[in-house]
């Protein structure tokens, strides 16, 4: 299928922090050999604390035949990356530093080593300029802790190859994450352009006194965080038009999009924004009504806040809902 | 403690729409006499039948003594809500119909009836406007579907009461709600404002063709929609931190504040709002580490994701992440 090693055995991982370490307890609870090189010799060790201290978070998870402790190796040269099978980096973000060290896997690390960047929104036209084999370099930018949350989202640049991009998008499926293959770069990608914009607007609030940060926390997970774990925004709001859907609920909510809601200003809901919208919606209802995906929905919900309501009850917080 | 009856048995919601239809199940659920009343008879028909479908979710939830589908009385006239103790109006989002609406209050319901809004986002100072009893009158903004989700925004006008403002309050948080009491109006309150700022974004990267619907929503739900669920996103990225916490976050990502992450232009990171956020996670945290918080919160995690897991596999959807 490609140059690149499909049936992955040992792991490189670069930058042992908490993404880096993540990724290093995912992988290692899927049987790889994993190797974690980082030039700061403490910060491989608070990793190796932390792979003990999170092992039995991870067999609960399930491990893989053959997934030990033992599998992880802390090495302290880039050199001893070498006989890897793929490469995820996860260098601070600075891309000065990322572009240096891109340049130096050419001459370290093989070509037919596929190098996934971590990076939470540079672009890989921009890590790889400095890189002569950046064929085989492009992004796979999980979600914290990575070893849990299930996204990544895969984009090559200017230099990567198709072929890397594929390569990539089925690694990471094979390997039980839920991949987005992107087509073109978008700064920030998908996700942290959304969450970027939540963010934002938070950060306005607390500068302003509009909330504290304790608000802006309880309003997202008692409220529309509690329903983005089970369905993102577009089909959340497809039922809140209840029969009418998304087509109703932007013909309802259409004038707000003119109001001070945020500090972002909303596009013009044009017809053909609007059509796409209700198309979407309709090919994820994929042909269930609102009613039964309410029904499907709510029975999801329950369950889930009767998980947050034990969560809260063990950490000292109290009633969650009225939920039991 | 105050005019209001603080025992309520007789709950009356004007429209019978998503919203209000939702309501009204919440507190038939909690044993509550509730009187729906709507211009539009079709619409009360239709709750009946909702009302009689969801009835197997609500008894899951957990019934309070005395709670049955023959608490709910369907009415045809405002005047019939006179002797309700309180009314949640979820009259459709069109401001002068609602200071109609809020003017008609004065002569039929009596001056001891609380009036909440569940208005999205306007102003009840101008809701209020042509209302002479508008003392009595304050939002109380829930999010679909009030019969599960806890979060409740509460929050006067210019000529609401403090009496009122705390009374909803109470009332909420007494029937199993998550309530934030705000100080002062803040166009779309807190939790909408932040939605809002996210689904702009998302409209925004639709109609540019930056993603689909589809991508929006499974880049939420796999990735920062899972986590919000149990944290909101100042805890999340308190925990992105690693030890550093909200400081270490800060000043690792403070430089992609400036990126063109999203269309929404970031606040200047000033030192005041730095030290606002930090102290904010610090009084959640409570005294716990990033470490300890990371093992309850990946434990909660491990578990949403097995409930959402089964979802995705009742729904046809194959597998969800490595999990299970």
């Amino acid at each position: 299928m490609s140059k690149f090693k499909e049936d992955v055995e040992k792991v490189g991982i670069i930058g042992a922090g908490v993404i880096g370490g993540g990724w290093a307890l995912h992988f290692l609870r899927l049987g790889k050999q994993v190797t974690v090189w980082d030039p700061a010799a403490i910060a491989l060790e608070k990793l190796r604390k932390q792979a003990i201290e999170l092992w039995p978070t991870l067999e609960k998870m399930g491990l893989a035949p053959g997934a030990t402790l033992q599998n992880l190796i802390l090495v302290s040269s880039l050199e001893e990356l070498e006989d890897v099978d793929v490469i995820q980096e996860n260098a601070p973000e600075d891309l000065e530093a990322k572009q240096t060290l891109y340049a130096t896997f050419d001459s370290v690390i093989p070509d037919s080593v596929p190098i996934i960047s971590s990076t939470s929104g540079f672009a890989m036209t921009d890590i790889q300029a400095r890189c002569t084999t950046a064929a085989r370099t492009c992004v796979g930018h999980p979600f914290n802790p990575p070893y849990l949350v299930p996204f990544v989202e895969v984009v090559g640049g200017e230099h990567s190859s198709r072929e890397v991009v594929d390569w990539a998008d089925r690694f990471y499926t094979m390997h039980g994450k839920q991949v987005i293959k992107m087509e073109r770069e978008v700064p920030g990608f998908i996700a942290n352009r959304l969450q970027e914009a939540l963010w934002r607007e938070a950060l306005h609030m607390v500068a302003n006194g509009e909330a504290t940060p304790e608000e802006i926390d309880d309003s997202i997970k008692y409220g529309p965080g509690l329903r983005w774990a089970i369905m993102g925004p577009c089909l959340t709001f497809h039922l809140a038009g209840g029969e009418g859907g998304m087509a109703h609920m932007l013909d309802h909510f259409g004038p707000s999009l003119e109001a001070p809601w945020t500090r972002l200003k909303a596009p013009e809901l044009t017809g053909d924004l609007r059509a796409r919208m209700i198309e979407g919606c309709e090919k994820m209802a994929n042909g269930r009504g609102v009613e039964e995906i309410v029904r499907e929905r709510d029975e999801c919900l329950i369950r889930i806040m009767k998980v947050l309501a034990e969560y809260k009850k063990q950490n000292g917080g109290g009633q969650y809902g009225a939920v039991v």
